[in-house]
């Protein structure tokens, strides 16, 4: 397949890619506030108008919370499922914005022009990439390389409490061969990545309750065992002098890299000490022996997001609180079970309790860690495929955080994964002035014009 | 000096000496908030009033602050200072309360009848168990035993702020032989007691700061060190195994206890387990060696009051902060210093903190320990005065708290004190529905009665 006519269509009709996005950037549609809820409808009406446009047979699909937008197209390749989401973060703190979130823009920057707006990569310019790159096919050839299935949520940055109900009911509608999400970063700006590994995550929330009720320290301080102490213990235990998690059993199923892989990470330009100077650190706390890169991708982790107890305003009060508190969040790798290091932290905290203490625990639903099947050649064609569109490359790499969608595909629908995607680290999602480089979006467009021909020709 | 018959006015005057404290208590002088100012000057007045009725020559002292009450009468002995507050805690909540916090009324009790308001023990009956003492000398001899310099203050609750500059600016006016204190309690409902040793305080505030802001933990999960696991091992390390302080020099001046005084307080009938019981716990956790008793009143503590840090929230936010924080009091002892130990613990943070973290560290105006001067004759006069007036001989104790008006007292105006009050544990002072018994009001006139009589003959 000859896929010049293609982008050549991409590159001209860049302008017009954009005042589309743009379009969409514009429906302030933030999925955890429910004033936006009526813009969340819209952004999924303009999203099915716009599939429709381009001649798929596309509908929106309400759920108890936002709409799904479902659309099929028909093509003779593998059958592929394409997901994004049209959701965006809420916007606070408004003030430190340059702009209006809602009022998208091209600005002119040091590294290049960017697309500044709330959901600018965070995931509508992300997503677009999938339409615009459709919608060239169609332009050219009046066909698409694959048979499509589109998938578009509007509840990722709420928790997407409704994809696992909805997968399940539609299970045979949306069923593939293989998954393309788009929700993914760059290795690097010259340097296309698809993301092999996911780190799954296990949370949980402790209290140690002690004395009976707040005390005066003047009167008890001594021989009243604080609830503090307690907490802090607990947590500094967590850990050794070597950064390893202490929890018994917690290393079960953690594989070492295969050597291909860590082959390919190190061959990465990838500046540890950079990436830690960025937040104003310089000593790895992770894991002895093991690269900053390999303490983010591959190894799992213990992290104590919050602790509170006593008195925490102004001026001194000489309390002994009750009980303390404390979140956690675990971080999984390889085949580590969630349920299994709820309960091995759970028994870990309770066997150091103190006398007279009791303890309070809940742990959330936990994801196991995803490691795609990359010796499948869709793979291979995609890599070599976003190769030919960037001046480096593409690599396989990891990724630090969890997407559960790629677990709910796996469990429920039986598809597999590549993750693809364009996003920068200094894209600002989640924060203010949110941006996507206008390199990100054209070549993001060109590159799953590649990749779809690459798959269709499979 | 024959004491009988004022004894008898005390007996034959409680109906109207318990009038008299309702009126006071019906003020609502709660020093901490500004709404009630003007009630704390009404209060003052009220006593100005009724020490000028008894034939006191006194007067409101205004100061930045809330105002203070001095009073003076002439007497043949020796020259005393006497010292309580008119102000009290908050009520809030108000809700648990049994009745209006500030409309009294005798309560019976199964431990008997007991007066029910705000203030009631802390410290208006106790202030007023003086006036009433006073009353009933000058009512049955038209004199009083000593010469008489009454300090009331009325910021108590509220840090006393204007106590150095008001005691500074009048040492002459102020400066007696002996003060007398009415602010601390009984040891059992039988069993008088003299607060010979108070604990010292030493307050401080510190922060460990990381990364330079709030980091994804499944970005930097892993390489980047977690400020709260960093506080936790700070504040693990603060005590050993044994419970002993690990902050370096911190047993510096801290003597043990005397063996006469060790004896009396073998031979008090305290309880640790049950004191430890009232509260849900039944292991001592301070210094291993030492009896709940001294560990409350010999033995110093460092005890955290509060800690925060991170995402304390419903639900789970995968943060890594950037600081975590921690308030700490330590109680003292003997000679420890109070400026050495925030340097020291300032120190010891420091020294341990990990690559790339800062320590942001303040440090409150601390207070030494006292130790009263118990070889004057003064402190074997009031013991057998007060031996006299209850079922059970006086004890010396040592008090867990700080009262820092008594280390003023001795630095500013060159006075000892003797503490000497009638409160129970079970008052519920700063909660709600404080009460005093009547027991504690009536036998603390007559013990007053005592007390002034013996220090009048010495």
């Amino acid at each position: 397949m000859t896929l010049a006519p293609i982008l050549d269509a991409v590159d001209t009709g860049l302008e017009a890619s954009l005042e589309r996005l743009f379009d969409l950037l514009r429906i302030p549609s933030i999925s955890t506030d429910p004033a936006f809820d009526a813009a969340c409808v819209q952004a999924a009406d303009w999203l099915v108008a716009e599939l429709n446009d381009i001649g798929f047979d596309a509908t929106r699909r309400d759920t108890p919370g936002k709409p799904m937008v479902v659309g099929h197209h028909p093509g003779d390749g593998p059958h592929l499922l394409v997901y994004g989401h049209y959701d965006v973060q809420p916007v606070d703190p408004l003030d430190l914005w340059h702009r209006d979130p809602f009022d998208p823009a091209i600005d002119q920057t040091d590294k290049g022009p960017v697309i500044r707006a709330r959901g600018a990569s965070d995931d509508k310019g992300q997503l677009m990439t999938f339409v615009e790159a459709f919608r060239a096919f169609k332009a050219v050839q009046g066909a698409l390389p694959c048979q499509i299935t589109i998938l578009f949520e509007g509840e990722e940055e709420s928790g997407s409490p409704s994809i696992i109900p909805f997968l399940t009911e539609n299970r045979d509608e949306l069923k593939a061969d293989l998954c393309l999400v788009c929700d993914t970063g760059l290795f690097d700006p010259q340097t296309p990545a698809i993301t092999t590994m996911l780190r799954g995550m296990q949370a949980a929330e402790f209290t140690v309750i002690g004395p009976d009720k707040d005390l005066h320290s003047g009167m008890y301080g001594g021989p009243a065992m604080n609830p503090i102490r307690v907490i802090s213990s607990l947590i500094a235990s967590m850990h050794d002098a070597d950064g390893r998690v202490t929890i018994p059993y917690f290393y079960d199923g953690v594989d070492p890299v295969p050597n291909a892989v860590k082959a390919d990470w190190d061959s990465l330009d990838f500046d540890g000490a950079a990436f830690l100077g960025e937040v104003g650190l310089s000593e790895p706390a992770g894991e002895r022996g093991f690269t900053v890169l390999e303490q983010i991708w591959a190894r799992p982790t213990a992290e104590v997001n919050g602790v509170w107890g006593g008195y925490t305003g102004a001026g001194t009060k000489t309390v002994l609180p009750s009980e303390a508190s404390a979140k956690v969040t675990f971080r999984l790798v390889g085949r580590q079970d969630p349920d299994a290091i709820a309960d091995n932290f759970k028994q870990f905290l309770e066997d150091q309790l103190p006398a007279d203490y009791a303890l309070k625990f809940t742990s959330g639903h936990g994801a196991q860690a995803t490691i795609m099947p990359t010796d499948r050649p869709e793979f291979a064609a995609a890599r070599a495929a976003l190769s030919e569109e960037w001046p480096n490359p593409a690599v396989f790499i990891g990724g630090g955080g969890s997407i559960p969608i790629v677990g709910h595909f796996r469990d429920i629908l039986d598809v597999d994964s590549i993750l693809i995607g364009y996003g920068l680290d200094d894209d600002n999602i989640h924060s203010p002035n949110e941006k996507y480089n206008v390199t990100s979006f054209h070549r993001g467009i060109r590159s799953w014009v590649r990749v779809l021909g690459a798959l269709g020709d499979a």
